[in-house]
């Protein structure tokens, strides 16, 4: 039988709650705010990694490990950054429990084991990795310095949701160091284009590329740049941010390089990064009432056989009938699973992949033996083909191709048709209110109009985009001159 | 010119430290205990996690991530694992910063942000994986559960040493749940293989199995498997272990299954690790005064071809000359470099990679050209010979393995070198002063002889080995029966 999934029409939220539950992708934890990735979810999370590590190292990074605490003193050495993370932070004050003297069995904080500084668990980590820099960059010769670290951060959250926000989450962080503006910039720009390029191709996730406004920045920042996706409810949501973050960390830590002719200067850095909210979006984006809809690019499983037999014979006549195919999809690197489990009838594992998004299913029959076919289904359209076993592999390969494709043109569609234009305020707030999704609307600059904005709606700028219409107007709210259309949208 | 780095000889401490350091492999970091990975350690400890990866999903296993914090009464659930890291936790008492108000830009801990329960930050995960896995157990059916994690832990160290003892480390550990106590023992020992075989094979360190005393067990244990190896200095350095739990943690935090009978039973545990700790190893294990010497199947670059040239053209020919040469080595994914800046001198180059430990150096100057040769040179022996350019690529793939070969006889020789037998006390202590390394020894089984051994001597009880002599004999310091020899040893 199906696992219970609210329907997304009846309750959205509730809905990707099952979702994540039910295909086994992560839960709470007896840790508030904390998650515990199961091994579904871990494996979605590994493909990702896989893919942007290769990126990573195409474009020059290497990857390196920096301590998990920031003393308190670095924390707050570049303050704007410090301004924006000490509310949510968490705090290790000792270095030791003691048995407590009053209950047998229990312990408590050791009172003579306090430290003398207090650290944070790093919530990003640009305070000591530039603590770090600052000994390794002397020269020009040093740079550009181009690294990347996985790791586990932490913002204190008080209300969490699975993958979205947590207190604790997984994620990828570049952290490099320049010696011009310029260059900097242009790694700033570089690594969003990876980030685009990874969202849309690898996860089927169609992004508008864009810089955030002043009020929505990355606090350190001197600009964040940022891809944001339109999931199925039609709210935003960032997936991915590279800073510029100008020489402001290279003054709070002073790093400065000597150029070829001898002279001292600060240095440019960036930083950017995407998380394991990665799957919280790639689950809104593409799922149905059924399950997930994986792209095959980053499934874990992609090919399930299911054979329906009566008996060990005809188990072991389908097993043979289905070898060269197995064999055949593996050499094409296309993961693929039998499944022979006797636990479990063919109905149940018909929707457990549905449930798990596995892309292709390939079921077999008696019958199929006799004709030498299956049946071929596809998850995100649900059509099923009987088909011949001849030249499966080969179409299975396409399949795949083409069912990657289609979710990422079906995201497509689906931002193009709640994307709209708002050129009153009125206007505005009808969509906002009846329709939802982007509201392409013109802005006159000011973080005071945007934050009016956001308090009547709720809506926030998600992004100035680079690419588009570029003409001029009037402000929506101010009627004040506008420069060119930005994005606005509830988002996550 | 080659970086200092102490001769072993003179300062066996001081020369690991230059190695790590000159090696661009670690250093120690603006936070207390903790270390920086740099990228060159970290693309090594990068080539181990792959490795140890494959064979643990090769062995049916499968990754997932669990919460860094572990709330005080989770952490105190299991007495005896509490016990054995209460005295060395980070521990989290607030979640929040505030501005300081008598001093600008300064942050101080909030007080009204005090958490009420506080949090540990992990030192090993059992507390909190089995606490969710309480909710994952139910039935047979649900079991056997076999799930590996790659993680930060943090144990509180003063004294700390690059690689070998940090507050803050990388790891994995395993954690698996069984229906009876065979099942959960025989994962012990595999996984105990499975170290023992990537030891061996990969890090070319030769290691002898065995298994700890209660003394030297791991804290919430029945029994702990280990892997020692012999460094340099002719201490022991423990390379990894395995633990049977038994149903400590099945007690502690109530799991149960049911079994086919419907009757309910406490699940048996396996935990096992190992961490960044090997990279200490693999240093100690096979370098020598000029640098690193790392097996082939661990080098981050197995082949470095260096340049000798005047001129533009002469490099544009001896580049086309290698071009077909470097082809063929990543066709047999070889990793290979072709090292054309200009910036350095061929003699810094060829320091640096003997500094690096890279495996294989060819050199290519304008001779070399006319006769279409090279100077091939090897790491391990600092061999140098004149080679035919034809065959090369099949040359150096032999090459490799016999190096890798080589790396780990050597280690063999020395530790049987270094392996004596004591059956007197005066013989026992003789030996550790004048000669140190494994002594096989009798032991009466006791606690107390151990400690006592301990403290006059330093030396500890490595392991009970399991393979080799079983004969019985007298306690080479209490006279009293023992049933075999054990591994006595100084170690790290």
């Amino acid at each position: 039988m199906a696992k219970k999934i609210t329907s997304k029409a009846e309750d959205y939220s509730e809905w990707y709650n099952d979702l994540v539950k039910e295909a086994g992708l992560a839960e709470h934890s007896g840790v508030k705010g904390c998650m515990v990735i199961k091994p579904y979810g871990f494996a979605i999370w590994d493909n990702m990694k896989t893919e942007l590590d290769k990126k990573f190292k195409q474009t020059g990074h290497v990857n390196a490990y920096f301590p998990l605490f920031v003393p308190k003193s670095l924390f707050e050495a570049e303050e704007k950054n410090a301004e924006g993370f000490a509310k949510e932070c968490a705090v290790v004050t000792h270095y030791r429990l003691k048995n407590d003297p009053n209950q047998k069995g229990k312990l408590i904080v050791d009172p003579d084991a306090k430290l003398e500084e207090e650290l944070v668990v790093r919530p990003t980590s640009e305070a000591v990795i530039w603590n770090t820099y600052k000994n390794w960059i002397q020269s020009y010769r040093d740079l550009p310095l181009l690294i990347n670290q996985w790791a586990n951060v932490v913002r204190w959250e008080m209300r969490t949701r699975l993958f979205l926000r947590t207190a604790e989450f997984l994620w990828q962080e570049g952290h490099t160091a320049h010696a011009t503006k310029e260059e900097a910039l242009q790694e700033t720009k570089q690594m969003l284009d990876v980030y685009a390029d990874f969202a849309e191709n690898f996860l089927a996730l169609p992004v508008i590329k864009g810089i955030k406004t002043e009020n929505e920045r990355f606090a350190g920042a001197e600009d964040t740049y940022c891809i944001e996706a339109m999931m199925q409810d039609t709210k935003a949501l960032q997936a991915g941010t590279s800073h510029f973050l100008g020489q402001n960390f290279a003054k709070a830590f002073d790093v400065k390089y000597a150029g070829k002719d001898g002279k001292e200067e600060y240095v440019w850095a960036t930083s950017w990064g995407v998380s394991t909210r990665l799957i919280g979006a790639l689950i809104m984006a593409h799922s149905d009432d059924d399950g997930l809809i994986l792209p095959p690019k980053v499934a874990p499983l992609q090919v399930a056989i299911v054979p329906i037999y009566k008996g060990d014979e005809q188990l072991e006549q389908i097993r043979a009938a289905i070898e060269p195919l197995v064999k055949e999809l593996l050499v094409k690197n296309i993961s693929v699973k039998f499944d022979d489990r006797d636990t479990q009838r063919p109905g149940w594992k018909f929707a457990e992949y549905e449930l798990q998004g596995v892309p292709v299913r390939v079921a077999i029959g008696p019958r199929d033996l006799e004709n030498k076919t299956v049946e071929l289904a596809r998850r995100d359209t649900k059509e099923k083909n009987i088909v011949s076993l001849n030249g499966l592999a080969a179409q299975i390969e396409s399949l795949l191709e083409e069912i990657q494709l289609n979710i990422y043109n079906r995201a497509l569609n689906f931002r193009k048709e709640n994307t709209h234009t708002a050129d009153s305020w009125d206007e505005f707030k009808d969509i906002l209110e009846n329709k939802g999704g982007f509201i392409l609307a013109h802005w006159d600059g000011t973080t005071e109009t945007e934050l009016k904005i956001k308090e009547q709606t709720k809506a926030t700028i998600r992004c100035i985009p680079f690419d588009g219409d570029k003409s001029e107007g009037l402000c929506v709210f101010s009627g004040k001159p506008s420069k060119q259309r930005v994005i606005f949208a509830k988002a996550y």
